[in-house]
């Protein structure tokens, strides 16, 4: 199975064993599309201690489901994490925490950039005829950013919510509070991106003109730094909530004082629920294709990579 | 008016101006009791760049009330939180969080260590007559106990719960809440403090031993370090809360990569309800008296406030 991965000496193109299916409730699926993450380019930097294949985001067909045939042959997205559906976790509805988790292409499981890939039956979503695998392959980012309403998190039509961060997890975090009916403003430093988030119907500032702004109960910090963090807790008010939803790697500085005095509610954020995604995107409510910049071949998956970091890039697709 | 002052040149012993009833909803308060905070201990090292009389936590008997002359004569405690009542915040019901708002011995109002303090009408509750002063003049940080049971956390019954931290702050949150029901644990680092909270009906461990705790739903941050922090992360379910009492002086630094991934939601928690902590005092359901030290008259303030400073030492109480 020709694949990225992750080696010692950083990335690499490889052939990798195929997946084992020797668990019955593991099926095999064909890669048809796949998403660059942030994260991805955090594993490759060492985060998790990782070592394999990265990759999370991906839209594929099922080509052996030994206890579910029915499921072969089906376009397919999948969740993430992989639970053992048997510990208290599990068992008390939060199997998405399980502790003796895998996640597909962070931790313990092969992940997305490659041929084929095994996930349990339990996580696959049918994808609608009516979505192209450029816009399925978005599912798992877009449901990511509809977990904050998963863990309760409403707004009155019309009130204000800022999200600080015009990367592709701010833009579609804006998008889902506006369709949850916010008045939403987005604080970036990226005019390109910024304009994407006012196509989408979202208000625009810099970062730099955010310490002006008043102050908002719902915050959503999308920049994953410790000064995004900073100017989150200047911007909300008190008894407001701030979303954390960037994976932050090593230590961050920061100033716990008005989290305190404010009574400031931290709202950490993960993965989100598929259905309410693949929802949005057959009601064409997110228009993902205005992410994309390039779509690669595998085999130039290690140009992908580059590519996926260069300032101002937004989504870079790997298909294999 | 006999106070102690936080002044140019540190804490010292001054005769300062009598409170100022210019304003016909201010009460001038005689103060019969004041406490010792390690607030009041931060503002003396330059904490929020406090000059003037500290202290916040009191009882007292009201000597002139231009406006409510039903006041004069009784015994009141206080709450600190002075508000302009006119603001956005205040309208909304939060007056606590009043951005115009002067805090008793913390920002722009004079403090309790001294003969004299004013406060408004408002933030007045009478003191029923079973109430020793020794016992009343805890009102204000039980209160604080209390708000995060204001801020909808329930538990049930014998449900675990840890608090970190075996200071006043800690041990009043632990026996709050065992009040509301949990099972409570509390880590600390002195057998003395330990065996007030045991007595309290909590059980208790050593710091050390806090990592190999199973987590729990509910944990509260009493410590005030950014270690505590860091291990009431580590024993935080996910999907679980963690209450954050301690105001922390600076920057602390902190991986916030576990808040994000376990979905964990921090609750900043800051000032409480009266009527709650003084039902709980009428009802002898805290013995606070456990936790005095020392009582000193106001003019050994300066040693009251070295005393309150040592190693050990939980509650030291002032008398002008």
């Amino acid at each position: 199975v020709r694949a990225v991965q992750v080696g010692d000496d950083g990335l690499e193109l490889a052939e990798v064993a195929e997946p084992n299916l020797s668990d019955p409730r593991e099926v095999l699926v064909r890669v048809r599309l796949a998403g660059i993450c942030s994260t991805d380019r955090e594993l490759r930097r060492g985060y998790m201690g990782f070592r394999g294949v990265p990759g999370h985001e991906f839209v594929g067909e099922v080509v052996q489901a030994p206890a579910a045939l029915q499921w072969v042959g089906r376009r397919v997205v999948g969740e993430i994490n992989a639970a053992c559906r048997t510990c208290p976790t599990c068992r008390a509805g939060v199997a998405n925490h399980c502790p003796n988790r895998t996640v597909l292409g962070i931790l313990g499981r092969s992940g997305t950039h490659a041929e084929l890939l095994s996930l349990p039956i339990d996580n696959l979503h049918a994808v609608p005829a009516s979505l192209s695998d450029e816009v399925a392959v978005f599912t798992e980012p877009l449901a990511a950013a509809f977990e904050p309403m998963a863990q309760g998190l409403r707004f009155d039509p019309g009130e204000p919510a800022y999200v600080l961060g015009d990367g592709k997890l701010g833009l579609l975090q804006a998008r889902v509070l506006t369709l949850m009916g916010a008045d939403v403003t987005v604080f970036g430093r990226h005019a390109q991106k910024l304009a994407i988030a006012e196509k989408w119907g979202a208000r625009v500032g810099y970062t730099a003109d955010a310490d002006t702004a008043s102050k908002a109960r719902v915050v959503a910090e999308c920049t994953g730094s410790a000064a995004g963090l900073a100017t989150a807790l200047s911007l909300t008010r008190p008894r407001g909530t701030l979303i954390l939803k960037s994976t932050y790697a090593g230590e961050s500085s920061v100033n716990l004082a008005p989290i305190v005095i404010d009574e400031i509610q931290i709202m950490g954020s993960r993965c989100g629920p598929f259905p309410e995604a693949l929802s949005a995107l057959v009601a064409s409510q997110v228009a993902v294709s205005d992410l994309v910049d390039e779509t690669y071949p595998l085999e130039d998956g290690l140009t992908a990579y580059e590519r996926a970091a260069e300032r101002g890039v937004l989504k870079v697709l790997i298909r294999p």
